[in-house]
């Protein structure tokens, strides 16, 4: 590698440090404001290389628990984890890697209000001598009603396709059903994690995905980060205040043990994480505050548990009426 | 295979039926008559050969949610799984698999009742022509405090090493640390699940473990499955009145919350049973019926999260003072 090669890389890298550190105030302030509550901050060190800067809201008045964390890490990595991450890695290379992103999972108190998550970052692998040979962003958000609202899968939706539309309209309709495709349990029949939302991963600046060159692939990872402004501030702010019941309450539990089931037996991001020596607090602030596993029993037709179940078959909110 | 040959692996195999099902009656009784509530039951049918009994006793008096399941399950196993479960498979062998079993998991309402498992079972693989290349018996039973109690953990230990040395003095001094080293999460710093207990697996009846030729074995394997009567029950007696308070209540669900970690990430029994298209609600039924993941505090010295966690440390419950 050129020494301007590799001056430039350092230029690269830490303008992404300070796009991942910007993204996670501007995503912190969000939910502060909708909460009124204080996020606290735990920075980490990853041993590997790297670290983290955590902020957690707990308790709050809107949310029972949500983080917003944000990850700059680095290091050697086994080719093994390279391949599990999807990377193309050249038989007998030594890899490094270089990543860094953000990471948001709100768990609304009340039952009306929807549990998002939203996740984008940037992977970088290298070989020993620093040479780039794969590199992609990754990155999506999604939404896990506890209560039936369609309206508000719909809202969510919308906005999302209106936030990748502004960049190619090739995107939602390739990166909704990816959604789709990735938060499902396997094992409970592929139901559902939520409603969905979008999912990409493997983006590479080097070919250029839905026709976005560098920059424009950049802003587009960008905008997905900051979308939940319009995608789902209005949501909470619509139901935060709605009465709910004990049952409400229930439901939302039992849904949250799914979410926890996905979590810890399929998101390739959290066992990734605990694999690579991230902050174990971290990786699982995923976690809701408090899930449940009630005995099973049959929905009756029509009860609110049978509705939220209707609303976790896949269909097309954005365009719906 | 000779007719004689198979007409005693039929009978070997209906006598063991016989026993898992007797096993889960026995232990279904004994906690029954200890919370005064009604399992209830369910049958199911596993698409590829087998099935099983599953009785859940939910909201009971001192059980927040007790499981005891029984399965027989058969047919053929991809050879990667019959890897995974520790078989020695010859190479190119169409592998077939027969186990049956019981398992239980009870979680106490009270927080000063620690939860339990135990799980026996009977594991047999063979090739496409019905003949025997491998068989073992695996288990054991462990315990969950939920409240710094020392006296419940050297109860539970003596009375299993009881129960363990009437067969070989061999056994608890190998079969405890194992136990130790099974149940905990490496992504928690290797904190154990629990205080522990006695954990075996591949105990050949071919190999006479322990000097336990092949009816003695079985002998001890049902020693095991019958252990909590005296391991198990009587900390429950002298525990379930006990007062708490909602700080106990918040320990016990953060517990189980790391209970729930170890199980969707780490035991191989619930991974096993999900690849191999058991019944899901039958393998989660070892979820706790509520569980919680608290913003991280360090535990203030002597409070009985710092207690619980000291407790978490192995060591020789059996023979402490």
């Amino acid at each position: 590698m050129t020494a301007t090669g590799r001056a430039q890389r350092v230029r690269e890298r830490e303008s992404l440090a300070g796009w991942s550190a910007e993204l996670q105030d501007a995503v912190t302030a969000m939910f502060s404001q909708l909460d009124g509550g204080t996020f606290h901050e735990a920075n980490w060190a990853r041993p590997g290389g790297g670290g983290g800067r955590a902020r957690l809201l707990s308790e709050g008045r809107v949310f029972e628990k949500a983080g917003v964390n944000r990850a700059l890490v680095e290091g050697p990595l086994p080719a093994s984890a390279a391949a599990r991450l999807g990377g193309s890695v050249p038989l007998g290379t030594d890899v490094h890697f270089f990543a860094t992103g953000v990471s948001v999972v709100a768990h609304p108190r009340s039952p009306m209000v929807p549990t998002v998550h939203l996740n984008v970052r940037f992977v970088e692998l290298l070989d020993a001598a620093g040479n780039r040979f794969d590199a992609w962003y990754g990155g999506g958000a999604d939404l896990t009603p506890m209560h039936p609202i369609p309206e508000d899968a719909r809202h969510f939706h919308r906005e999302l396709k209106r936030t990748c539309d502004a960049y190619s309209p090739a995107i939602f309709v390739r990166c909704k059903p990816w959604c789709d495709e990735y938060f499902r349990n396997p094992h409970r029949e592929n139901e559902a994690r939520g409603v969905g939302g979008i999912f990409f991963d493997h983006l590479r600046p080097s070919e250029a995905p839905f026709g976005l060159a560098p920059p424009r692939l950049h802003a587009f990872v960008d905008a997905v980060g900051r979308a939940l402004v319009t995608a789902y501030a209005p949501i909470v702010e619509r139901r935060r205040d709605l009465p709910f019941t004990e049952r409400d309450r229930a439901l939302q539990l039992h849904r949250r043990g799914r979410y926890v089931e996905f979590n810890l037996l399929h998101d390739r991001g959290t066992l990734f994480g605990l694999q690579t020596g991230a902050r174990t607090e971290s990786v699982l602030m995923s976690m809701p505050p408090v899930a449940a596993w009630p005995a099973p029993r049959e929905p009756a037709p029509g009860s609110i548990e049978d509705e939220l179940a209707a609303m976790l078959v896949p269909r097309d909110w954005a365009t719906e009426d």
